[in-house]
């Protein structure tokens, strides 16, 4: 069925031997070569979907730049002891893996980094095995990760709204009365969410170029993309109960790089008053891989000192926050790429656990495999900003691209890719890519 | 494994002979005895999903007050032969059935109307089946029908928009720019949608009751409902494309008669500038009966005059509304009922076609399963108004029920009723209710 991998993962005594903590917590690196610098170390076992060539999509992890097939290991039966139902690795999404709860999520990490891990056998000495679970990625078509039940998208970076406040009502009135009270979001799309590497084509529809004349009907011109991240949900509580800050993490998975499309031009007609419609439903990429929140453990930081306090049941204790590097990056049609914002996940005022605590006081109920994204990331410095409305300063500035041409939003055949990962003290964890082209309208 | 039903539904002799078309076309009327004014006489056949005691929840379809288990009649072979998937009769939602899209689902409906036909023995005369199959709906508990993937709610009735206008921003700025334009809408949070006769309890939140003093916490002092209905679709089309008006009603499969729950005190004070959000999304409550568009078909009506002809692609050619008269009764915890609103659905500016093709102009698709509701449907007259904000005026002009109390709001222990029926030359097509009480903070 399968093409034979030549070795098992070519120098093995090549591997990189870091001396971080795996999912097991005991020092240790793995037996599959894993790059310099790669996203997936032994300590990240992130979650995913992939497929190949005679090879149907089922849950997989990554290691380095090869895709492990949890199918296959179930199948060889290193995976039956863990209280996981066999045909949760035979699936196109990880929602049935997820509705086994974190306890049974964490035990099929740690259980995952023990047979990848160099002082194991088990695997590593299962030639047949090892075929049918060891996959370049470079061979694999990586999916949507998760069948998205409900999308929410928040406005949590303090930047980003006052950007986006001061360009249309001036710095004194950027930030709306309610914003720095509440963690303010709105509902999205989930049908239209798109794996990464999707092309999507620019929207059409109805705007209001001049505002003293009709509006129009077209395509956007004023393509954009928001630089988020969104963390996926375990199963929540009954309809009517909440979810308190001190226990959202328990109820969260893992975190997704997104990239919430919008095209300016069409939101800016429709938003008033019931929010963000066919500006942002078109599409939205999200990345391949959840990384869990147990990998990004040794990255957790302060989030931003509050203003003032909240409400109590918005207070926060401890660091709430991740350090995670995000960086988007424009490719021309013409294959010249520049990096036009470097972020960080930890400039967000809102942390997720606000952001589910808020979502869920209403007695609002979360389900398994749901979305609830970051909003754009911007930094304070505006080379952090994350979308072109804010780095253009909403078209009045052009950004120039390392080929000298020049953007104030998206062209057709622009490719928007963003990365993020964390480093500390030599571990690196990383979401590698989310990415997506701009096709012309059709 | 279930109760015999006692005779083949009483008194077949007595059944209401009506005169009008049953799905199959023919002039007929059933052997199952339909009460007068039935909501469900032969020419409705509904969809929807009940269980009873010792009896899993299956798609059924309604007559009169008899609910008739399409799973039993699968396994009786009697609807073999209709390109439907045997397992699609014995799920717990009409999303499999559905899945077949539209002339299956028709054909379906034809076959169940040629089944309970007066003209026909097949069923009458098969006792095992019978029995199997048919069950007074007061023995039966009516579930959620659809499992709903995407929801969004319009805001389409000019009569809503321009009351809660006028409250806010005074009559002359009553309607936003866009109203006219195009059908505004938001989506909604999918995951907190009940079955009719689910209780809510009352929604906790932050709201700014004192404009000038911060934002407090507390449980919502301005609970209200909100009259809509909403229709559910078949697959659209793929990612990119647009469904045009033309092509809409071939993409729906029914409507529904639809509470959205709303808290005004938490939605004012979080809703600008990305729309509502937990104002809302604590729970909305569907009808437990899907009537297809080919049962409403004999009601189809004009919509009202538009003000001006919109941009081309959402310009309608023909009727496209529907007369639905619509009530909405409340109900005191002493059991004193008054019917505080009677709106029809008629009166929406903008029509389900217009709403779909607005939709998917971006290239947003829908799926099997969505749900698009109409937003409050008010009607010109102030008594039939849709909702408890513009009943009340915003709580200035408390409303005064049957029992002499008043209300200016939802109280606790309330429950809201709300019905439809279309009714013409003697024929009567109908929603029955959707309910829901609520109950006191928790």
């Amino acid at each position: 069925m399968t093409t034979p991998i030549s070795q098992p993962h070519r120098k093995p005594d090549l591997c990189a031997m870091s001396d971080n903590s795996a999912p097991g917590g005991k020092q240790t690196s793995s037996w599959i070569e894993t790059p310099a610098h790669s996203d997936f170390p032994i300590q990240n076992i992130p979650f995913g979907i992939a497929s190949a060539k005679d090879r149907a999509a089922h849950p997989c992890t990554r290691i380095g730049d090869t895709v492990v097939d949890l199918g296959a290991l179930a199948k060889a039966g290193l995976l039956s002891d863990l209280g996981i139902a066999p045909e949760a690795f035979q699936t196109t999404s990880l929602n049935a893996l997820m509705r086994h709860g974190k306890p049974a999520m964490r035990k099929l990490r740690q259980r995952l980094g023990e047979l990848l891990s160099a002082d194991n056998g088990t695997l590593r000495n299962d030639a047949a095995t090892r075929t049918a679970a060891l996959l370049p990625v470079a061979d694999c078509t990586l999916h949507l990760p998760i069948e998205v039940g409900d999308y929410t998208d928040f406005y949590s970076s303090r930047e980003h709204a006052f950007n986006v406040g001061t360009m249309f009502r001036g710095p004194e009135n950027a930030l709306m009365p309610n914003w720095l009270h509440l963690p303010v979001g709105y509902h999205g799309r989930a049908s239209s969410i798109v794996a990464s590497g999707t092309p999507l084509h620019r929207p059409k529809g109805q705007m209001r170029p001049k505002p003293d004349e009709p509006p129009v009907f077209g395509a956007s011109k004023q393509m954009d993309f928001e630089l988020e991240t969104g963390f996926i949900t375990f199963g929540g509580k009954p309809l009517g109960q909440h979810i308190s800050v001190e226990e959202a993490e328990e109820h969260i998975f893992g975190m997704v790089l997104f990239n919430d499309w919008s095209a300016r031009d069409i939101q800016s007609w429709e938003y008033v008053p019931l929010g963000p419609f066919l500006g942002k439903n078109f599409g939205s990429s999200m990345g391949a891989w959840v990384v869990t929140l147990d990998a990004l453990e040794p990255f957790r930081t302060a989030q931003p000192e509050p203003e003032f306090q909240p409400l109590p049941y918005l207070q926060g204790h401890g660091k709430q926050a991740f350090d995670i590097a995000l960086e988007t990056v424009l490719t021309t049609p013409e294959g010249s790429e520049t990096v036009i914002s470097r972020s960080n996940f930890k400039h967000l005022y809102w942390s997720m656990a606000q952001q589910l605590a808020h979502h869920t006081v209403n007695g609002c109920n979360i389900r398994c495999g749901d979305l609830l994204a970051s909003g754009t990331i911007s930094a304070p410095d505006p080379s952090g900003y994350g979308s072109m409305l804010e780095l253009s300063w909403r078209g009045t500035k052009p950004i120039t691209l390392a080929d000298g041409s020049e953007r104030k939003f998206i062209n057709d055949g622009d490719t928007i890719t963003m990365r993020g990962h964390c480093e500390k003290d030599g571990l690196r964890i990383g979401f590698g890519e989310v990415k997506g082209t701009i096709l012309p309208a059709l």
